[in-house]
């Protein structure tokens, strides 16, 4: 399958199942929407899986890992090689998205979609007859190349490898929808790629650089000023073209940016519910709803990042944040901890009883 | 124990082992302080229990019922015996409170501090021997009258009433705290129970009536300002002591409000934190807040109600909620849903590896 005919495929959410779930929300025996955006979440999954009786108990995460040659221009407080070593970390499940994803039993899928380190001993521990949905968190090696290139001397990977990362995120997907995922999370792993996300975000929304950038992993006034310098310049000698995410990814994103753009393709053309977590995933995001607009019908926003850029992203997307707790970790952690959220959405969706059923008196 | 020894006995969280946790948090892998209030959240919990091996895991949310003489007055869109009728529905597990607890792995306990039905029939149903954290969802009567009285006329209750209310919560909340539960949420039932909630709220921060006021389970305008009105008056005529929480209680206050003030006294005295829910738990808190400031240490708001008041309350005690979620219902809904991200702050504390376990490279 092409690109251009998975995009062909996918179709908005079923507004007629969404108004009768709402229908359903007003008989629950509460005070009308009294439990707010749980509803609001349960209503929209019925819309997008066209059922009144959706599940979400089957939850795995992908977490795209990528190197990113702008590092090079000192964007951030990390060293390059720390984006192997939390591969590393996430394969033995030490790192925050591994605790927070065992607490909501969500499995965690680490993809390495471009990164320097070599971590090939890892999946070799991996046994070859694994499904994806078996074992441990498990590691998948589709790496377009060691590292995008600086953005700032020319474009960060060529418009093949660019669509081969979507292509990538978009085939990992359809095959966990395939093995019965009904809820996925985007995760990120990539030191420098708060770069490449602001620069996506700045090209396809139109806000200033400095509105669109924020502090990473924690740099100074100093870096962030020579952060904001390096992703305007990114945009200046390549110019993205904001009407077309594959230019935009190849100039100044990501490989792990690209696999995420392909997973929430993948969402919306197989009807399922996807979780974006923060900064670097709604860039990929913002690619595939720049691709197809009706993308975001299938889009949950984890959470608010710490990242100023983040929030107008989602504006731009027209989405509201599910949690607002301060957090900037990436990983898919914002993701993960949503997921609570949206099963106790579509649990009080199924479980609490009509009026009527529990025979209590209405207002 | 008397009331007042109780409160004696009560001591601050503990600055240092606090003080510890953030130093351990700094060790995590992953950008300082990456996971915002996750790790405030398991930080505060080290300073709570004294210790840097906090446990979340037996969890318990307390739901008290009661009813109320100015629902004569027309401040509730439903009438009064909604409030016997969801106290059935909540031990048949069919409210929205137990269908968040059962997802939350939290056990849900009934309490009739003071409702007009008989529901002694459902008790009769739950064996002598079974301790409070046994069996399913149980339903337990310390009735202290058939509801309130209207306090637009003279006091809602007697102080003796009120003392009896507060040292009921408490009661039963040490009983479950010596039986080892370690998190705990309050709740609540009681058609009417938004105006005595507000009334303290305004007696007790001084903020006017119409700021503390909201649209309880749905009221129109005209229903709004005839609220607003009826709650003026209780204060007028009765004059309550901002600075004597009994007296606040007793003169506008309901027996729900009171057991889950006792409630959270027994938090503090018996070092556990208290998950408190929406506008009526926190009106409750605010009467053990001004028993005892120290009091709010062991406190987390787990989310912000639509209730304007609400924020105005938890702003006069300090607290930052959790969930913003636009909910309303009670019952100990938002304090139930918190849960799952206060397990998530302290899992992260004690599951994620320091950069030097997991051999990662600092920025």
């Amino acid at each position: 399958m092409t690109l251009k005919q998975i995009i062909k495929e996918i179709e908005p959410a079923d507004q007629e199942v969404t108004r009768r779930a709402r229908e359903h929300t007003s008989r629950l025996v509460m005070p009308l929407r009294a439990l707010g955006e749980l509803h609001v979440i349960a209503e929209r999954i019925c819309g997008i899986r066209r059922t009144l009786e959706p599940s979400v108990k089957n939850k795995a995460v992908l977490v795209m890992a990528g190197d990113h040659g702008v590092t090079a221009k000192g964007v951030s407080a990390y060293p390059q090689e720390v984006t192997g070593e939390m591969v590393r970390t996430f394969v033995r499940g030490g790192a925050g998205i591994n605790v927070l994803a065992r607490q909501a039993a969500v499995r965690v899928l680490v993809v390495d979609t471009g990164i320097i380190a070599d971590v090939s001993d890892l999946t070799a521990e991996i046994s070859a007859g694994a499904t994806l949905l078996q074992g441990e968190d498990l590691l998948i090696v589709r790496k377009i190349a060691k590292g995008t290139r600086d953005f700032t001397i020319g474009p960060a990977m060529t418009r093949e490898q660019a669509e081969r990362s979507v292509m990538a995120g978009y085939e990992l997907a359809a095959d966990l929808f395939e093995q019965g995922v009904d809820l996925l999370g985007t995760g990120d792993m990539g030191i420098g790629n708060t770069s490449p996300s602001s620069a996506i975000g700045a090209a396809v929304t139109g806000h200033p650089v400095e509105r669109m950038t924020g502090r990473g992993t924690g740099i100074d006034n100093k870096g962030f000023a020579r952060k904001c310098e390096v992703i305007q310049k990114g945009i200046d000698i390549n110019e993205p073209d904001p009407k077309d995410a594959l230019d935009v990814l190849s100039k100044v994103g990501g490989f792990e940016i690209g696999g995420i753009a392909g997973a929430i393709l993948a969402a919306a053309r197989f009807k399922r519910p996807v979780v974006v977590d923060g900064l670097i995933s709604t860039a990929g995001a913002l690619l595939a709803y720049v691709m197809c607009p009706a993308v975001a019908d299938y889009m949950f926003a984890g959470h608010r990042s710490v990242e100023q850029g983040h929030q107008l992203m989602l504006e731009h997307m027209g989405l509201r944040p599910i949690l607002d707790l301060g957090m900037r970790l990436g990983e898919g952690t914002g993701a993960t901890l949503a997921m609570h959220i949206i099963e106790a959405g579509v649990r009080v969706f199924r479980e609490v009883l009509t009026f009527e059923q529990a025979g209590v008196s209405k207002g």
